[in-house]
């Protein structure tokens, strides 16, 4: 039995390569006292892992030349050194990009999550990664408690079909806020306004981006969920009304580039009193009760939908986040590592 | 007895030129029931004016070509239709660049200030267009309001010499943090390190504005009070630590740019997890009386010092204006339109 693994073996100059990464087998690790040994099912593919990859100060570190790279995952238990868990059951990890990992329950983390028990019964158990996990739980924080959205307002989020946008924008919808998705494709848009309700959709790819959102959007825009930043960031800035929140969550457009581009101009901030405010979900984990609550419910009734963009084997994590970078995955983005015994 | 107005001739494209403005002599109005008559003694002179001369949509509207610039005024009270004031009283008025203007205490009033009785005896009635007027509110909410600095804490503001810089620095001082300015010469720097009891001062014209930052900022910035954006920003959002607040006051550096120019890149914001807030003191109007209350007792107890920069003469106006914008001003810029009874 070996242990496959997707390495970090190049810092990428621009966007990454697949050789910037290598695909090894090693040995299996043997848990210690107070550790698990966890096989991966799904491996979550986040836009955030781009950043790990430099050799850049930020509020997380780097990945490491020659060690795996990070990213949280959901997997179950194969064996046990921790009496609260047990072989069989299925746990939600930041086991990274590698098909088995230690984990333990006390003392020094490795990234947000600790080994968290998953109920396979209450959700399937790949939505830890997704609309019940860390994306689900950014747009919540980001558009609830930074964006502040009032019923009749509009709300815009950019990447409104990936991981975090289309549960942003179901969330705005829930509010009673008019909402609107920007995306890279009409096919997205179709996805966001047949299958989750959004009110108008627009692609970015247009080329007066700042007329087009302002038809759809007669009443201005209170709430700005960005993921992107860049010229969608720009052309939202001369559509904001007085008193706008832009919860800044990401900024896509810039992550593969070699040197930080200039950012807006910000006279409109100036003119219309907006607040711009950066965020981490991990800064708000006294916020996850509220939200498994309030989302587990509406998943269970309907209210909260979401897609699994899935991947087949820990060989292709590399292109499949490539493309993501590339904005080709519509919903959440998994690589499924190995069988997930809880689907039947 | 004329009424010398300076009129907006032309709407400046870059920098304003003295041609941009027209000095003409006009009959001086008279009053209807409910008005008062004023003599101008001071005008103010502050960066938003630039704001005014063009033809943009904006949260205040534009000054009309042929039409008196706007501005805060102090004078006195010439003739009265209005029961509350009498010839010879002083008042706050919004009454633009001219020797005459009327004002009305009740209905609808032009800009953010109504008469405003003003008392000799408790401070130099000039105070009222500065340290204890909109521009020391401006920094008093901004700061205290919107930076939310607490003890200890590093505040860096830019413009420190200003009328505004120049009180938030102080402020700062009096709320227990170390306080940093921005200016654009040594000469500036020596004033708010000497007069001001700034912690440290630092020169915008140096080759690496960051790392000089960085060497005066020993704990990086907590708060940053904007009145220039652009490159100064920039440098700031290389320095700042993570939740840090930046108030955004001003952005002088581009109010004479024709198109606006890009800004910062926003990567540090969403790494620093840093808020951005545009703000307008007009919107804070409900501050006023505590503002009047904590800041007037501090001018009397000399912890909050001011300077007056003033030119003499309402057809200098435009001149002086010209070199506010070019930052040539210390402390708060005044124009003297007429004799002050008050000054003795």
């Amino acid at each position: 039995m070996t242990n496959r693994r997707v390495l970090l073996k190049r810092r990428p100059v621009g966007e990454p390569k697949p050789t910037d990464f290598e695909v090894v087998d090693a040995p299996v690790p043997t848990p210690q006292d107070g550790e698990i040994l966890v096989r991966t099912i799904w491996l979550s593919l986040d836009p955030y892992m781009r950043g790990r990859m430099n050799d850049v100060k930020s509020y997380a570190p780097s990945v490491e030349l020659g060690q795996p790279m990070v990213g949280g995952t959901v997997g179950e238990v194969v064996e046990s050194r921790d009496a609260a868990f047990r072989p069989g059951e299925f746990v939600l990890t930041y086991g990274g990009w590698q098909a088995y990992h230690i984990a333990r329950s006390a003392g020094a983390r490795v990234g947000p999550f600790g080994p968290i028990k998953l109920d396979p019964r209450a959700a399937p158990i790949s939505t830890a990664l997704g609309v019940l996990g860390m994306p689900g739980m950014t747009a919540y924080v980001g558009l609830y408690d930074l964006g502040q959205p009032k019923p009749g307002e509009t709300v815009v989020v950019s990447a409104a079909a990936g991981a975090v946008g289309s549960v942003v924008g179901q969330l705005a919808k829930i509010r009673g806020c008019r909402t609107v998705g920007i995306t890279s494709s009409r096919e997205k848009c179709e996805y966001v306004l047949k299958e989750l309700d959004f009110d108008a959709c627009v692609s970015y790819r247009v080329p007066d981006l700042a007329a087009v959102l302002r038809d759809a959007c007669p009443n201005g825009v209170d709430v700005y969920f960005d993921n992107v930043g860049g010229d969608v960031l720009k052309a939202v800035l001369r559509v904001v009304n007085p008193f706008a929140r832009i919860p800044l969550c990401g900024i896509i457009s810039q992550y593969n580039a070699a040197e930080p581009p200039p950012g807006p101009n910000l006279g409109p901030v100036l003119v219309n009193r907006v607040t711009i405010r950066g965020f981490i979900v991990s800064d708000h984990v006294d916020r996850m009760p509220q939200f498994l609550a309030d989302c587990g419910r509406w998943v269970r009734e309907g209210r909260l939908k979401y897609r699994e963009d899935v991947v087949e084997g820990l060989d292709r994590a590399p292109e499949a986040f490539i493309g993501l970078l590339r904005g080709r995955n519509v919903g959440k983005m998994l690589v499924q590592v190995g069988a997930d015994p809880s689907r039947h």
